[in-house]
């Protein structure tokens, strides 16, 4: 990693650690993916590039939430006995496409043995004010609930690879939803300069992760299942699996799309920030209320949707 | 963590990343331990809760190295399937003790499945500028090498956990080496500011690290193996090994001191900077020069010893 590229990048690897000069405010996220029980490198889900990408999306997806500027990452890789070096070295360069594409600077890591391929990823992010920043903790009763791009694609994506369903022909996007996710970095600036007062990454999924913004905000969050905007070939796919449009798109998880809330007011600056910012679409999907913290998704009939266990389907 | 023990800590555990309040410079390393490679749980050679402090201590090492002031601490546990929660627990009080010994706040991590008990550590640290810090890269011909405390006593501690060795009765200290090795952040932060060019921590052992000290500085050091300090009960175990004594000290690693190049005229200067800062003793064991950049040891007989294999023999 030449230092110049990336000016906040005094010392990086070859050294005891990695020197970066710092904003005031620091944001680290650490993620970690393992063989075997995050994804399958045998049975060819993943080449070792997307493995390397995909550890550090994880990581890159959580500064995102925060609406943190992107700054350096570390990455660990767990390897097994004859892995080899060359499969060795596409992750890395699997990961530095994903940091250059992202404005991170890959500024080291560490290599050791492990029974099974793992990575560890740690994204450091960066902001100029701590107010700059949105956690989990600001929905308040009248916020809308919205979310970037499209969901279901992940979850669709992965039933595709493991056979249980055939990909759409309009599905192209699908696998590429699980191979290498997109964090949203421009999004989640861009949101959080607009307004939004609660945001989280869409990693385990909606129906899961809105229950964390519910907790942490105090509030419930009320969420229309027929409003989720459905990647497409979702449709398709959940129709081969026998189960609901939504139970891809609120319960699958892995789409790294972000979830949010914010003011009514600001709705129309939200969805032209976040379009200027990095394109992704806004799709306003239910509302914040006072109530039972946490959150409660209704189906097309207005049925309330029990999330016990839900998550576990997929 | 409540935010309230560690004030530059303005979000912990619980949001989708930790933040932070930074100091103008950002100091990170990563490490990872892999139990039956860095480790053997099973064969009682470390409690759970000494894994936990290991884990954090090798990270910490390497800010102690750059003379940072000890940060944030992140921690990703790879958990196999039976563990339970009781040693999970273990672990991470491990990990908090060291890291409330030396005020660095465990401040966020991860947990996932993994075949093998794995733990992936990144420590941050924090300076005021970034001449504050030192690399590896400044050692000078003319400068005196020095290291902290005393060696050899993982190494020989190591030999009487696997067998090959019984602890000598002035060893009482060798099995606390391997099991809850102290970083020296104290004394690393007091030997930059009382004058350092280059140093390292002591993980791979002084005749592997010299040389990444020499190669970054492009200069020779020269070590004189008769001046290394010993740990109590090195000389036995050595003995009992069929060994000298330097070859635990030079070779077989792990003991988490720091080695450090500085002028001749900063000698009284260093020495008391260290002893005020944790009490470490200072050896001066040689003195870099020009040459073939690297490391060059000499026994007490003013042989060369052959680097070749050297540090794998232990």
């Amino acid at each position: 990693m030449p230092a110049g590229a990336y000016p906040r990048l005094l010392r990086g690897m070859g050294d005891d650690a990695a020197v970066v000069r710092a904003l005031p405010v620091c944001v680290t996220s650490v993620d970690a993916m393992v063989d075997g029980v995050h994804f399958r490198l045998r049975e060819g889900w993943l080449t070792a590039r997307q493995v390397g990408w995909r550890a550090l999306a994880a990581a890159l997806s959580d500064l995102a939430a925060m609406g943190a500027l992107p700054g350096e990452a570390y990455l660990v890789l767990g390897l097994p006995d004859g892995f080899g070096e060359r499969r060795a070295l596409e992750l890395l360069r699997g990961a530095k496409e994903l940091a250059s594409a992202t404005g991170t600077a890959l500024a080291g890591g560490d290599v050791v043995g492990a029974p099974a391929l793992s990575l560890c990823a740690t994204a450091v992010g960066w902001a100029h004010t701590d107010s700059e920043l949105v956690g989990r903790d600001g929905g308040r009763a009248g916020d809308l609930v919205g979310v970037t791009g499209s969901l279901g694609g992940a979850g669709a994506g992965l039933a595709v690879l493991e056979g249980r369903a055939s990909a759409p022909p309009s599905g192209a996007e699908l696998l590429r939803r699980v191979r290498e996710p997109l964090p949203r970095l421009r999004e989640g600036r861009a949101l959080a300069a607009a307004g939004a007062t609660a945001m989280i990454d869409l990693s385990d999924g909606l129906a899961t992760d809105a229950v964390h913004v519910g907790r942490a905000s105090g509030a419930q969050l009320l969420l229309e299942l027929s409003s989720l905007p459905l990647e497409d070939g979702v449709r398709e796919v959940s129709a081969q699996l026998g189960v609901a449009p939504w139970e891809l798109a609120a319960a699958a998880g892995e789409d790294y799309e972000l979830c949010f809330c914010a003011p009514e007011s600001r709705r129309a600056e939200i969805e032209a920030a976040c379009a200027r910012a990095g394109g992704a679409h806004v799709s306003w999907v239910g509302r914040v209320a006072d109530g039972r913290a946490g959150a409660s998704l209704r189906d097309e009939r207005g049925h309330e949707v029990e999330l016990e266990g839900f998550e576990h389907r997929f």
